[in-house]
């Protein structure tokens, strides 16, 4: 089975072509298509080969039309893909599916309904993805089997005391107001890939994952679930990102508004696009032009960027040691944690008090895209590094729900 | 040398009359006036004799003044007191020192100006100190000797790691956004008291400390110095407390603005005045009172309030027990701090991996008001609970700070 999978964005959309059948997965086509609303770049992989183009693409619509006429055109080189009907199902990552949405579900005209209800938790997330799906429908046609995976939906099995946050309790009540954490679809990939790779049973996965990429955040899993994380009703709170602020003094905000003059939503934006590695540097959002950046100049707030980026998820590994209680291990995974070797020995060397002990020359000699081990042989917790698939995952999800329950 | 030392909020003020003489402290006189701005209460504490009575006070200017009256009334009663000539000094505590404090001070015009433009950072703080300054030059004449202890001071060593957001650069720069952390007074007196105690020096002084009253907050300490607090810019980031918060999404805030139609000022005096242990509980922000409310009517929020509050102070326990590295004990002071068994028991328990060893009977057995040791003997960690006393801190540094530079 055909299953596209996406993950379309404000101004962006990734997607891979993957064959699925149950047992193993097959990517046969993956790209990018980036600067959506202007001259867009896309960038198309199809048999170890990838192309790049511009186009003027002016929202996600034309983007996805763009993309499947690319794919017809290369049809030949795709195995198995003649036309537009070998494509069976497709995959949307969906950012927030508030509390309706504890696992990923074929799509019905109800469940559209709801997520577009979730818009005022994700304002800047949701409106993307519904796009999305709706360009599907219309390329596709109505019968076209489209599954929602929600990256909130791993956290469903966080206690009260992790996700109700300490303001009044008709905020939660009336508006929903509560942590409900993202990442979720790479939680999933990640915990299930060391349970194999280490063959631990469900009930023993008492393990950490830092989820670092462009978004960056953790979770604290008890037996297989998630018990705690750090992204909050939305992914604005928690660590150091690229371009958000993460963690910050909710008082923060009012001095802010009226010192620049902004109103409330602007600041708000200000935190997930100005902040971060971003607003501290004030050079770049990207982890490896900053390491560039102090090996070639010493740039000393560039320095400041990651020793904040490291120190605050340093913190949330203590802090999530202490709520799981003994963990087998901690996991770095994104596109930082598996290829930031500096990122990895800033967040857990000198952390032997807690049980963790750090190999330098594992850590520098992990292979780029693998899965390794990186603390010490005699270490209690173990360091790994795993790369994740969020891809795979909503490409599994969606041919199971597809086979599940075959369209009439 | 008899201090007067004053805690001065929007509506209520402490005060104690201290005979300081560099070895001992003596307190002469306590009390406490609440509800000013209306009819207040006055508790007086003379001699062992506590009276009480009320007073239509109508704000701090007002109390000060007749707390003077009082203190005048009974001066046969207080050795060393005979007129307002034998208070020797006033120390204030003041919320927020900014970054221009980075210790006591005698204050002059110029002082006094400088904490007046702290009040952007502290709004629903500063203010009322100020007042209590002024006050007192009128009641006690221009030349008398006053001194400000603030609570951010103790903080001034924290690294720019700890205390930097991760905002644009600019909102530092020209605006001061920044963590200070707060309770450092407290702190002082704790980590001091802990020292004395334990025969530890300055340099093994590496403890985690939580001030549990009213407001809470943790603080790391290495080397005897703070490293990091869990107060931010104001002391609503944080643990939850009795009314505040704590740390919370900031893109929170938009949405509880836009669906309860408050501007950004009322979801601020939301967030310090509605919310915390009183928030989620929906009836009392007083630790006791909520454990009777469990003990009596098995009370859900209840529960959860006392819950939600314990772990997150275990999540700042473990967090800074990454930041400092091996730590010799885990303090706990403050009202409930101190008074709380069960409180320290749910954040200390159950840390056997992160060498901390709580002790059930040495915990429920901690004489009240003293100092002891509530982790097993062989715990890597201790656990202590040293009451804490910012008022002989002030009384001190006043002493210190008139006779290093008398008036003339």
């Amino acid at each position: 089975m055909n299953i596209l999978v996406l993950n379309t964005g404000s101004s962006s959309l990734k997607f891979q072509l993957v064959c699925v059948d149950g047992k193993s997965e097959n990517v046969l086509a993956s790209g990018l298509i980036d600067r959506i609303g202007g001259e867009a770049l896309i960038h198309l992989t199809v048999a170890g080969k990838t192309s790049k183009q511009t186009a003027p693409l002016r929202d996600i619509s034309q983007a996805l039309a763009h993309l499947i006429k690319a794919l017809q055109k290369l049809h030949d080189q795709i195995p198995g893909f003649q036309s537009l009907a070998d494509i069976h199902g497709v995959g949307h990552r969906v950012v927030h599916g508030g509390e309706r949405f504890q696992s990923s579900v074929l799509i019905t005209p109800a469940i559209q309904a709801s997520i577009v209800d979730c818009i005022e938790l994700a304002p800047l997330h949701n409106p993307s993805n519904i796009k999305g799906i709706e360009a599907m429908q219309e390329i596709l046609g109505p019968n076209i089997s489209q599954v929602a995976v929600f990256d909130t939906a791993f956290h469903a099995t966080m206690p009260e005391t992790a996700w109700l946050y300490a303001l009044p309790y008709s905020s939660y009540r009336r508006h929903k107001i509560r942590r409900y954490g993202f990442h979720g679809t790479s939680y999933r990939y990640v915990s299930e890939k060391y349970r194999s790779l280490s063959g631990t049973s469900l009930k023993d996965c008492n393990i950490i994952i830092f989820h670092l990429g462009n978004g960056c955040s953790a979770v604290a899993i008890r037996e297989g679930r998630s018990i705690d994380t750090s992204m909050g009703m939305t992914p604005t709170e928690g660590l150091v990102m690229g371009t958000r602020s993460g963690d910050l003094d909710p008082a923060a905000l009012e001095l802010l508004a009226t010192k620049e003059g902004m109103t409330l939503n602007e600041v708000q934006i200000m935190l997930n696009r100005n902040s971060g590695l971003l607003g501290i540097s004030g050079i770049t959002s990207d982890m490896r032009d900053l390491v560039a950046e102090v090996d070639e100049h010493q740039d000393r707030r560039a320095q400041l960027a990651i020793d904040i980026f490291c120190y605050r998820a340093r913190k949330y590994l203590g802090s999530y040691m202490a709520a799981v209680g003994p963990v087998k291990a901690v996991i770095f995974s994104g596109g930082i944690g598996e290829n930031s070797a500096l990122v990895r020995e800033k967040i857990t060397s000198g952390l032997e008090h807690m049980g963790i002990n750090f190999d330098t020359e594992r850590n520098t000699s992990h292979p780029q895209g693998k899965d390794s081990i990186i603390s010490k042989p005699e270490s209690p917790v173990e360091i790994r590094v795993i790369a994740t698939n969020e891809e795979i995952m909503i490409a599994r999800d969606t041919r199971f729900l597809i086979e599940r329950e075959p369209k009439l």
